[in-house]
């Protein structure tokens, strides 16, 4: 087990925010919110999959919903641990630890803060290593577990429990449901051994995330080699340069959806355009595609490095665009149909970054 | 206990599309449910609130949609008793028998299959005496009794459980899930137990139902006096006799909307406008409301006195309005804002049927 410090927060926040790819919610609210539950109810441990009985029971604790409406309206912390009884109460069964099912945006941390208000520890291990829009984009799909039982809550009391027969069924009715309750609500999903999570989850995710924002961190003071230290971590690379022209984007069906255009600093014949669905999914330069999911899209301001969200993205913005390569564990079985570019209505192949 | 035979079945038939009113879905579906689960799962038995221990909990189970999809999407079974038993997860508590939420319509005998397949009792009480679109709109609201925890399940074996902050809460989020799942789907809800019902319940109406069903069916066989009979014993009247002259349906919103106009036949200066709402639920003669929830408006076929639910009405039909007064368990506290005509969104006054 881990205790979390300070510094830790700091630096899982800010690598948080760069795996959020643009969405995921803001990982600074989740901070204050993991801060809060820390005073409140203890400090918090972070357990490795070896450090817990295999028989034990984990499930994962999301913010589900737009991000455009999570920004507006702020969890107000018991829907979390209602969502996990309310699965709970449907299992007839006590949930023994607490797993991100991403960790990428605010999904990160708020785990943390469930855990130890539950007085549970929470899992070095999560679902995608990254943000994504839909609940079924996950390892644990591709390993074959079920997203059901599942449960919603919102801040006023209401709980749904959901046991479906596919993921993609879970997801459309969880995501309704979700609109029907003010698209920014606590989930609690994919309830698993800690064995099944050994095999089906991407292990230690929380300490990429928190050694990720580290490097990141360096990047922004400045110091030497940095850069090159945060490539070589992640085998990402610098993708695009340049200041954004065009911007569109709009709420719909439960997700925050747009384009951003992209124009390169040295040469305005060159530009990028980024597909969202919440987060930055697909980068198109010149019309051929350069980072398709489940790779990364990472923006960075230019000057500070400091992470762009799709909801405070503005015309005339400059910009670095940052491609890190998917946790291994995202391409396993019928990964393309999954989390490829289809599994989003995008109709061009898979580009490998290595390529 | 009553023991239900086959004359039973067919009054109760008869008299659950008269308390349909015009919606409800046809219980002539439920009935071959009912004749099936008796051949598979033996004998149903009806029993008084004063049979069963005050401690035994009750659930309703009905099927929810639109009367226009039913009757395309009939229940496959399965769904009812998936039903039940995920409300049983949730709440982590055997049902031990089941009531209708509404005697009218097929919800009348959907029970009566569901509890034989699971070997529990069905109550003779529910909470409308009649249909009516919303799940809310029950002698149990208005006794202050929670609609939830609910359940939702649908053919497919996808399963919801509910627990809401209020039954308008509720009705909207199982409408929105089950417009999601197909709009024909089987609910459970009301958990209470016998010495709740006792209090929130309409006592006998299954028994009502069934007299009245006799008393319908004396009517089509032209026993002498049995329009009399059948009048006194509901306390109701004819409102109306005419033939249609103008029909407009719509589902939409999770219900079977429309309007349907009737001319009287020896004044054709004479008009009733009737409003639907998956049941027809307001009379409105010459600009001026006649009946209005929660009393029952009823169509008839003028030359069989068959009942005419709101998916097989047609222009040119000649028809008979009968006005029946609501079961007085429907007028409780704050009635007139759960069943009375502002519940509809109708912008007029309760009138009486005595007045």
């Amino acid at each position: 087990m881990r205790r979390i410090a300070s510094e830790d927060l700091d630096h899982l926040t800010l690598g948080a925010t760069l795996l959020g790819t643009g969405g995921g919610g803001d990982p600074f609210i989740a901070k204050l919110m993991v801060e809060q539950a820390i005073e409140d109810f203890g400090p918090i441990d972070v357990a490795t999959l070896d450090e817990l009985d295999d028989d034990a029971l984990v499930a994962t604790v999301a913010v589900l919903g737009a991000p455009t409406v999570i920004i507006e309206k702020i969890p107000s912390g018991s829907e979390f641990t209602d969502a996990v009884r309310a699965l709970s109460s449907y299992m007839g069964r006590k949930i023994q630890a607490i797993m991100p099912v991403e960790v990428g945006g605010m999904n990160t941390l708020i785990p943390l803060a469930v855990a130890t208000e539950l007085g549970v520890p929470c899992l070095d291990a999560d679902g995608m290593r990254r943000a994504f829009p839909q609940i079924e984009m996950t390892s644990f799909t591709l390993a074959g577990l079920s997203s059901s039982p599942m449960s919603l809550a919102d801040e006023k009391g209401n709980k749904i429990a959901f046991e479906t027969v596919s993921n993609q069924m879970g997801e459309r009715l969880v995501r309704g449901s979700a609109m029907m309750l003010g698209l920014a609500n606590a989930v609690s999903l994919y309830p698993m051994t800690v064995a099944q999570a050994k095999d089906a989850a991407v292990w230690g995710s929380m300490r990429y995330c928190s050694e990720l924002g580290g490097h990141l961190r360096a990047v922004q003071r400045q110091e030497p080699d940095a850069w090159d230290r945060l490539l070589a971590f992640t085998g990402g690379r610098i993708a695009f340069e340049g200041k954004i022209i065009d911007l569109d984007r709009r709420t719909t069906t439960g997700f925050a959806r747009g384009t951003v255009t992209i124009e390169d600093f040295a040469d305005p014949t060159r530009t990028m355009r980024i597909e969202i669905q919440n987060e930055l999914l697909l980068a198109i330069e010149d019309g051929r595609p350069v980072v398709t999911p489940p790779d990364l899209i990472c923006m960075l301001d230019h000057e500070t490095a400091e992470p762009i969200t799709t909801e405070t993205l503005a015309y005339g913005q400059r910009v670095r665009i940052l491609a890190l390569p998917c946790a291994p564990e995202l391409k396993r079985g019928d990964w393309l149909d999954v989390v490829g570019p289809s599994a989003f209505g995008y109709d061009v192949d898979y580009v490998s970054l290595e390529g």
